[in-house]
């Protein structure tokens, strides 16, 4: 039609050959929204789990996506610098993968929620794509969220359990100010009896959603023996990726 | 911490100041989602009633889009030249809409679709952004989709009455390869006794998301005389948006 | 080669359709290559038409250039919002055009700054592309290069007739502080005997390169009767460009 | 000024951190211009050696370039992958570097072209930047320019002999047809006494500019003996570049 020519004004950003992608996701105006739903704090084992969740539906979906990586609100998905997704669109890749993530989140909220938390708001969440030239920067990304998660993890606790005990937050925040982890470890044992290291390691570690090699009986011989095979299996891991020893173990996460 | 230096790696592209946007979201493989879930052909108007209503959904959410207009399984949304809506960066005001408007598609599925069409597959939707510089142009895009509207519905009506009488797919084609629009609603009369002008607007014309003015009381004075107030009220249309009409009616929507 | 695929890295950002292209250029580091090819301050004439040499040489190399508007060391070019120059790469037009400004600089400057001013060092410029959405946004553009022209003017003017005659830097910093236009042309006046509004045009207003429409005698008939044909020929005012007047007489220049 | 407001138009493209850098540029039209100035065929001594300072001149003024590779009408720089020049923007990086190239063309072409070749038109050069992740791309791409030269050089050189002798381009073209070296180079010896390898090896594999690194005297003592330093002293070469030898006698050149 003589309208067509609307379509030349589309640019498509593309991005980068050669680098690895990290898509984000990150929950929009979740503060509020976790207050709505009465999310137990600072961690709700429910709702980290749903993310979780629709972390593996990801990775099961996107087969170009090689892990993923998740705390409070936000999830990073890594991609391999050789993917040719959409011919690596950024608007592409950013929208449906923050849109499949979404759809997730509302479709398999009942089941990780339970039947007394009903949805009362349309969860969003925004996305982005960041380009890493090298499995050095990925490696320091990933740091830098599994790192951030650490601190605000090792500030929340007591921060909820000084609230949860009758103080304001005001107060609660001027006890904490400017503290070590060994006074906040300290002030959690001796006035809470929680002792840090046991807390759950979805909360202090965040989630590494990963492709996990399994051999498996394919089928079983008329002789009797097994045949077996590998797949790759979505799988949640609390691991340390800040670390080398999760990298040496999956040296395919950071081919080109 | 040390790792933060990787945020520098974002590279916010932001739209052009001045321009209307539009954001255009497209179900992703709906060919296959719409088959899995038995939409009727080629218009199920429980389905296009709930792309609506997530139209109607993001124009509540978000104050800076004027409209949205929708046909099949898309729905484009126009934004204000002037908005400043997240710094007017490209990833985030794609993906958070694109979101929304996935999220809301879940979350109203049941309500629109009935008891009888679960969801059995996770729906997801592509975005993007293009700028307009102007009203002729943005006009030129949204006829561009009304105009695509009815060519394809002019198509897919006798199509499927064609392969629903028992004709194959190819000899459905066969008859009208080339044919003109009289050639079409012939057919569609002489053989199926149906009047293609007299078919739902909302099929013909697709749907178009405004913000329509309305007048309401908003308190009674002592007196007994009543206040009156304007306020925005998202309604949907099956109108005309190619001709003039529309647009002077709603001199706003083109506004700067 | 099996070494093309390199070329795929290649990511060419275009300039939004419909949208007037601005093409800006500024001398590297001038005040330093002023200050060695000793430039008269705050202008230098012959520095000042080199410039201007340079604009016309480029409207008339570019038949998508529609004018050109020059101030101290840089010149801007308008594209027309149609221009289909290289496709609109971005790289491409701004790259072509800022090296073709700077050959003519260079292969021009004899010409201009005389046998006595021989190029000590290479000058460079850098160059930037800016898309504006409308008629309106350009003309703010142009008025906001010509505003500058003016401010900059009439504080130089003054400050280097003070210097000149004695002052330190500062001193005539400290006495030109804060004060308004009126002060300074009273100071210029009182003290140099210089009227501002007779400084030349050049120098308060800077240069506007345009095509003038001029009617011209083809040829003569054998009746001795002239035919008269149009051409546009480059031309060099130093005309108010914020005002409407010189923007109704030249409507082309805006024209979509 | 109220339209200061024009300068957020401006969209500052940033090339990806990280990454190596390489600004090409190349002749506009020099199919033309090399015909217009006689440039010998295929190759220009002194037009190539032009060039070959042009890029001396830019290692020069520009310490973040690591080294340069010409051929024919083009010059490839490669930036450090460190570096912050101008904050990484695209169209400052281009914009100068290509500027500041043809500046140095015009200034030194009548060193180089001798007197009797008096500039008769205008040259400029475009520019692009591209961003290669690691050292393996950087070197792919400048294997593919040297190979492009080789190519090119291979063919270019018999052509131009069988054309000088009295051929006809499209009988010159059909002797060369389809050929492999091995045959070119025969005809080459047989028929013009021209043994491919004794070629110049600026024609046969263009250049390189490095910066060398080479120990000099920076003092001597009051007891006679040498104070030695090192510096970098911009050299063109003529080596091979495809080959890991260059690369290994230069790792600097690679580091991040
Ligand atoms: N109670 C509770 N809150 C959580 C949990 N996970 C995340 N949140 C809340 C805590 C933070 O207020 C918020 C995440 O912080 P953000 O920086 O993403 O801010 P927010 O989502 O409010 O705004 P945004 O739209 O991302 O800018 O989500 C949880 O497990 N339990
Ligand atoms: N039966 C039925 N199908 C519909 C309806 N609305 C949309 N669809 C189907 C028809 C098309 O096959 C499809 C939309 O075409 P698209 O070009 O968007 O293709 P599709 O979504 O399959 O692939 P994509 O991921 O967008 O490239 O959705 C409807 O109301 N009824
Ligand atoms: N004496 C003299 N100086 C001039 C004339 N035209 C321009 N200049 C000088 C004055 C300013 O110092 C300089 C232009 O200012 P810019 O803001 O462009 O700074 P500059 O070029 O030094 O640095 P840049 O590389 O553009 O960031 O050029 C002139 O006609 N006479
Ligand atoms: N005779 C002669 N010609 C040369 C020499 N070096 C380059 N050239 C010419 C040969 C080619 O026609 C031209 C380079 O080819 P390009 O692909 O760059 O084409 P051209 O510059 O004409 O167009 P462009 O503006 O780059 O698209 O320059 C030389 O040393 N001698
Ligand atoms: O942690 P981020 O990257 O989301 O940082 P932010 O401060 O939330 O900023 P934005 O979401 O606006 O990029
Ligand atoms: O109609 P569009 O713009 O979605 O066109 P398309 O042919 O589907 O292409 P794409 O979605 O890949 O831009
Ligand atoms: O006047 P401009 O736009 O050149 O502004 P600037 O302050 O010189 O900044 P830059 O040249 O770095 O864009
Ligand atoms: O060799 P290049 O990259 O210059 O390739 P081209 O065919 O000249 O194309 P363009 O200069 O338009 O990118
Ligand atoms: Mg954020
Ligand atoms: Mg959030
Ligand atoms: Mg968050
Ligand atoms: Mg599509
Ligand atoms: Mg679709
Ligand atoms: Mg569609
Ligand atoms: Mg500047
Ligand atoms: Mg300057
Ligand atoms: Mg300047
Ligand atoms: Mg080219
Ligand atoms: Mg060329
Ligand atoms: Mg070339």
């Amino acid at each position: 039609s003589r309208y067509e020519y609307v379509k030349q004004y589309e640019q498509d950003a593309t991005l980068l050959p050669g680098c690895f992608i990290v898509v984000r996701v990150d929950g929009k105006g979740f503060t509020k929204f976790s207050e709505l739903h009465g999310f137990e704090k600072p961690n709700d084992k429910r709702a980290l789990d749903l993310m979780d969740r629709c972390a593996c539906e990801v990775l099961r979906e996107f087969s170009d996506v090689r892990m993923g990586y998740g705390v409070s609100d936000e999830y990073s998905f890594v991609l391999a610098p050789s993917t040719a997704l959409y011919g690596r669109r950024t608007s592409k890749i950013v929208s449906v993968l923050t849109s499949f993530f979404t759809a997730s989140y509302v479709r398999w909220w009942g089941e990780h929620m339970g039947a007394d938390a009903p949805l009362r708001a349309t969860p969003a969440f925004d996305g982005r794509a960041v380009c890493y030239p090298n499995a050095a920067t990925l490696r320091d990304y990933l740091s830098w969220r599994q790192a951030d998660c650490h601190i605000n993890n090792q500030y929340n606790t007591p921060y909820w359990c000084l609230v949860k005990s009758g103080a304001t937050p005001s107060e609660a925040q001027r006890t904490l100010a400017g503290s070590d982890a060994g006074f906040k470890n300290e002030l959690l044992f001796s006035r809470f009896g929680i002792n840090y290291n046991e807390l759950p390691e979805q909360f202090r570690k965040g989630s590494v959603v990963v492709r996990a090699r399994e051999r498996f009986v394919a089928k079983v011989r008329e002789d009797g023996t097994a045949v077996e095979r590998e797949r790759g299996r979505v799988a949640v891991l609390h691991a340390d990726i800040i670390g080398d020893a999760f990298w040496t173990e999956r040296p395919e996460t950071l081919a080109p």
